[in-house]
Formats: structure tokens, C-alpha cells, sequence
């Protein structure tokens, strides 16, 4: 039997008993592992070093090496955001509603853990540990594949997060990691049908599409974003340079940053100049349609590619347009339903826009940037979905969890 | 381009249009389609003929033939459940969630349509309408495959229901016949990323797998049902035996229906032998493991491979256990998580049961045939979802719509 199979349905064996604990003995379990993160922080700083020797021998970049490593400062962070979730509020065994049927059928909906996730990765130790605790924390087991650049910091961290357990009473085979590195594992994974229940990827575009190409698993599909914004006619000039340079510029690796800032031209050509020169300041690569390089001199040409490319980095696309139909129809065409922002003064602009656009979030005269798990006040992210089923935009606790309908009669049959 | 391609494309610019229409346009292009089935019946019935002929021709079975006829009283039928459709409430625009944000944003979270639904399904006329007005009440355009042998039924019906179309302000491209016969063009629709929102399988096992196996379109799983009635030590001898014939004889052929009866020693040696011989006056072949023949010596044999098929017939598999776990444990291992049910007067049992069994709809004391969109009161049923992702169990309207978070500020930028 393979590994992923044995681990599999050790985590499924697992979500029986997980199933049956009550928040307080999982957060009790949740508790355990977050203190242990830190007693046992020697152990898992030097598998730490061990990947990041690894990774420097092979010349990995400086941004991938900082993403992998761990600091005593790090793995408190890490460990107190375990304890943030123990104080979020359960979801499984939520009432969601009740019916009281005219023949005396009494049906309840309840929220019940999915069963067995199966999150893959990239070489984030510090994700292991979040998607670990948010799986169990909602009754699941968790079948956890991360990038083989982290795999010495992985399985010693899921080597003290299992003896945690181990002192709990959640099972530790609740938390299994995948430490084969070859891609078939993953491939493995995502044909377990009957094992796992879901499988949610969170990284880049590739890792993404790689997991909703091949899976006959469910997926949550998250991430990829090339979020717009929309400077309207009546667009206030000291809102719209804020909300633009921060949707671009505030942090640019991530999926609700922007990548294409579409500009009314009435707009564009009173203050576009003017906004470009902020871009510049925070050195921003403009990229721009005609009407922009004969406004910005020194902005590039925007070509059909870059329209439809996520750069997560210090480069923006600028397009004027005619009107707000223009602006829809480009978002329409380009967007990827993440998040998109118009801002405006004019209420039914803002409200066309807010119906119209197809996406996770939409904003009206905010940054793309609080498509957040945290900032719209879950407490907690588990990734934000771009897909139309089951969850979408930033998902909290409730979006690991199923439903099931409790029907309790009296002897009552169909006729 | 293909004709999935076309007709595809064009059911999403109908989408676009559709999502900004309220349910009064909506509901008054329904009661024109239910007019229209009635007005027009000639030419659906005369194409309903040209199909049925053909399948005579080809030998098809009673049984098949009977769910493809159509007859003025099944048109009367169908039409007046597109009216009972009309009198449902709209799910899109329903306030979910909102939330205050400490900064001022003010999120809600908001039902909107799914945009465009795929639904492959056989050769029933009748789900051609159900699915088509299900789709357009909340929202959505139709993208239809049905099965070959009813083509010409579901050309005359389309063309009747999109001339109704063309009379109202839903356009008539938001309703597509896929007419390509070839399993081809089931393969397109299937990896339709970005045209198709969801794809929703209607039939068979066999219909469902291939969809589930092979589609990268998110998918809602329906149908196959293996479920089981478990009768414990305490369960009252008069309601165990309704229960169990109701269970397995109302209605065979649906996939709520009953294909393996567990039943605890203790009742078994009191009480299997009157309940074999009720099942032998409704004509069901009992299939059962060695202490079921003891006591009833006319039953055949039970295999494992009896104890994972789905028979939809008059043929029950009875397994004889020794306790509740026994009987959890068994479900667990062949049930395909549809509805299952404890006949039981035990309540930690009872209890146990409920919380434990991972299924869609778990029953105390009551048929499994009751789950079903109209029997949970939803008013309309689209099918029965056996994944956990998104719907589970009956579907009404609601699990034809995703969410929407829209986000209103002043100028709010992240820090």
C-alpha cells in the first residue's frame, strides 16, 4: 500500500473519533499543540536550517528562502495564531434550520465536519500549522502535502504537533503528513476518492490549476487574482490615488492586489498625470493603452498578455476607458471573479457595478486588499475561494464544514 | 466552433442580462412557458411520437419507453409544476450575512445567480422542463444535454419554451439544447471551464460517474443511493415492519429506497420471520447472509458484491448483526452517505446513530423515501446531492445560487 493510501485512511479512521469530540476537547487538543510549538521550537529550528542549507546549496532565491524560514519570533507568531483559533467559535453542530413537517416529521440541518481534507502546498512551514489547526479545530483530519523545499521542517513539525495529540484525545493519525516529494503522490492524492472528501490547493497559479485539471476529488479552488479598479467620471481624486496605490502597492504579492487600474477618461485626463506620478514614487512600472502613454510619457505599452496576467509585483496596467460599460466589459473579460472595485460618487454607477461584476468582492470606493479572512472578521482563512460552489471570497471555519439532515419521526412512512 | 461552444457562449451573455432582472420578470417568463406547453402540445406531442416510434423500433423496454411518453395529462402535470415553481420564493438577492467592520466597511453577503448550469441527464422530456425553469427562476441560464432517444421531444419542447422566452425579457438564448448526439459533445461540455459554472449529472450511476470521473467543471454530485434501515433490540415490531416495506417496496426504483435491511439478533430470531413473509406478499426477493436463511429458508444467498449494488428493484439484501456497531460499521463500509435510518425505542441508540452515520439524511424511526426536495417542504427539487461540497442532500432552489460579498467604504485603504 502506498503512503498516501495508508495515511489516508488513517485520517479517515481518525475523523470518526474527531467527529464525535466536543469543542472543548478539541481545543483543549489545539492548546497542547500551540505550547508545544514552543517547548519543542529547538527541534524544529534545526530541521528549519537543514531545508534552508538545502535551498541555499541550490541557489533558491532570497524571497523563497525567507518564506521558508523559521524564527523563534516566527513560531511564536505561529503558535499564537493556534490560539486565536481555539478562540473562534465552533461551527460544527450549528443549527442552520428546522423544519416541523405537517405529518410530524421534525428535520433539522446541522453543520458536520467534511471528514478528511487534503490540503496541498508550497514550502510554507508556517502554513502546515495553520491548515493543520483550522482542519481540526472544525472536526476534520487533515492530509497535508507541502513543498518538498520544507520537508525536513514539516515532518518535525507535524512530529510535535502528533505527540501533542498524542496527550489529547483527538487522534494523532488526525493529522497526517505526505512525505513523499515525487509529484505522483500528489497525483495520488488527488484520485482519492472515498478517502479524502476535499482537497483545497493554496499557492501559486500553477499548483492551482494543476489541482482543479486532475482531480476527481472535490476542490476548493483558491487564489488567483487580477483584480481591477475603476476610477469613474465623479471618482473623488483624493480617494481614488489612496484606494489606487494601496490596492497596488501596499503589498503586491498577493491575489487581492491590483493589476489593472481602469480610468474614466474624463478622470484620466484631468488627474491621471498627477496619479502616475504617486505610482512612480512607490516605483511602479505603468503599462498603459494609447490615451495613458499620451498622458504618462513615460508609462509602456500594455499588450493583450499583460491584461490577463497576475504579476503580484511592482507593475500595473492602466486603461482609460469611455464609460462604465467599457470598465465592465474588460473586468468581464479579464477579471478572474476575485475581487474588483469601483470608486465613484455616483450611486448608480456604484450600484450597476456592485450588481453587474461577476466576483468573490466587490467594492465600492475600498481597497481590493480586504478580500481577508481577518479583515472581514472570521478571525481566521483557510485560503479565499474563486470558485461559485460551496464557498466563495475569504473562508473561515464554516467553509470546512458540511451539512446533514437529522430526521426524527414517529413511525411515519410514504404514501 | 462547436455547437457546445456556441450555444454555451451565448447562454453567458444571457446571463449577464438574466442576473439583472427581479423575480416578478422572471416568474411572468415561467407562466408564459407553462402556457406554452399547454398551447403547443400538438407539436410536442407529435415529436414526443417521431421519438417513441423510434424506440420501438429499436426495442426499447417498456419501462424506458414509459418514461420517455408524453401524454396530454403528463404535459398538464408538467406545466402546472412550472407554475408551482413560479409561486416559490426567489433565492437570489437574499441578505446571507453583513457585516460592520470596526474601519467603517460595511460587508454583506448576498445570494446571487450561479451564471451558467450545465445538466446532463437521460431520456426523460420531463426533467428538459424541470431543470429549465429551476435554472431561470434562480437566475441561471441552461445549458441542457438529455439523452439521444428523447432528441425530438426536447427540440420541440426548447423551441416552444424559447419562443415563451421571446415574449418575455428573459432572452431566449438563456435556454440551450445541446442536439449533438455523439458522446462527444457530453466530453465538451465537461471541461467547459469558464463558460459552464457547474455541471449537475440527472440519471444513472453510470451517467454520474463518467461526469464525476471526468469533468474539470465543478460538479454536484447526485443520486446513487445505497441506503439501509437498521432495526435495533428495541425497535417496535409493527413500525419496523412499515418502515422496512416502505422503505424497500413504495417505490423500488428511486434512489431513497431501501437495499439492505439490518436487523439485531434478538429481534431477528423473534420477529424476521413475519416481517419475510410481508415482504414476500409485496414480491421482493430477499437476499440474506446464513442466520437470515436460517430463520427464513426461502431467501437466497447475500454476497458482498449484493451488499454494494444498487439494485432499484423488488430485491432486498438482509444481514442480521449483533449490535449497533455492527450495523455502523457495515454502513460505513457499503453506503453511499444518501439516507439511512435506525428504527430504534434506545434514545442514546437512537442518538448515536444520527450523530455517527456520515449520509446525507439519517432517519430516526421513519422511511428513508422521504428524502426529497417536496417532502422537506423546499417546494422544488433539482436533485439529491451525495457530496459534501456545497449541497447535500434534497436541493431546492437555493443550491442553484452562490454568494456575493459586497463591500461599501468611504475611502477605506489597508494599512
Amino acid at each position: 500500500m502506498s503512503e498516501v493510501i495508508h495515511k489516508a485512511r488513517a485520517a479517515k479512521e481518525a475523523a470518526a473519533v474527531l467527529n464525535r469530540l466536543t469543542s472543548a476537547e478539541k481545543d483543549n487538543a489545539l492548546l497542547l499543540m500551540a505550547d508545544a510549538l514552543i517547548t519543542q521550537q529547538e527541534q524544529i529550528l534545526a530541521a528549519n536550517e537543514e531545508d534552508l542549507a538545502r535551498g541555499r546549496e541550490l541557489g533558491t532565491s532570497a524571497s523563497l528562502l525567507d518564506r521558508l524560514k523559521l524564527t523563534p519570533a516566527r513560531l511564536k507568531d505561529i503558535s499564537d495564531a493556534v490560539k486565536q483559533i481555539v478562540e473562534l467559535p465552533d461551527p460544527v453542530g450549528d443549527l442552520l434550520e428546522t423544519y416541523h413537517r405537517p405529518n410530524g416529521l421534525f428535520i433539522e440541518k446541522r453543520r458536520v465536519p467534511l471528514g478528511v481534507i487534503g490540503i496541498i502546498y508550497e514550502a510554507r512551514p508556517n502554513v502546515t500549522v495553520d491548515a493543520a489547526t483550522l482542519c481540526l479545530k472544525s472536526g476534520n483530519s487533515a492530509v497535508l502535502r507541502g513543498g518538498s523545499a520544507a520537508i525536513s521542517s514539516n515532518r518535525s513539525i507535524i512530529a510535535v504537533l502528533r505527540e501533542a495529540l498524542s496527550r489529547s484525545v483527538i487522534p494523532a493519525d488526525a493529522l497526517q503528513l505526505i512525505e513523499d516529494a515525487n509529484r505522483s503522490s500528489v497525483d495520488e492524492m488527488l484520485e482519492l476518492n472515498g478517502l479524502l472528501d476535499v482537497i483545497i490547493p493554496r499557492g501559486g497559479a500553477s499548483l492551482i490549476q494543476n489541482v482543479v485539471q486532475n482531480a476527481t476529488v472535490p476542490v476548493i479552488e483558491t487564489g488567483a487574482g487580477i483584480c481591477h479598479t475603476y476610477i469613474d467620471e465623479s471618482g473623488d481624486y483624493a480617494m481614488a490615488e489612496a484606494i489606487a496605490v494601496n490596492a497596488k502597492a501596499q503589498r503586491p504579492s498577493v491575489c487581492n492586489s491590483m493589476e489593472t487600474l481602469l480610468v474614466h477618461e474624463t478622470f484620466a485626463r484631468k488627474h491621471l498625470g498627477a496619479m502616475a506620478g504617486k505610482f512612480r514614487e512607490v516605483h511602479v512600472e505603468l503599462r498603459g493603452c494609447d490615451i495613458t502613454k499620451e498622458i504618462v510619457p513615460w508609462a509602456n505599452s500594455a499588450t493583450e498578455e499583460d491584461y490577463a496576467t497576475e504579476y503580484n509585483d511592482y507593475i500595473l496596467n492602466v486603461k482609460v476607458v469611455g464609460n462604465l460599460d467599457e470598465a465592465l466589459s474588460h473586468i468581464q473579460r479579464y477579471g478572474t471573479k476575485h475581487s474588483e472595485c469601483i470608486v465613484t460618487e455616483t450611486v448608480n454607477h456604484a450600484e450597476r457595478f456592485l450588481q453587474e461584476v461577476d466576483a468573490a468582492a466587490v467594492y465600492h470606493n475600498a481597497s481590493t486588499r480586504f478580500t481577508d479572512g481577518f479583515e472581514f472578521g472570521f478571525g481566521a482563512e483557510i485560503g479565499i475561494s474563486t470558485q461559485k460552489l460551496h464557498a466563495r471570497g475569504p473562508m473561515g471555519l464554516p467553509a470546512l464544514t458540511s451539512t446533514k439532515y437529522r430526521v426524527v419521526g414517529s413511525g411515519q412512512i410514504r404514501s
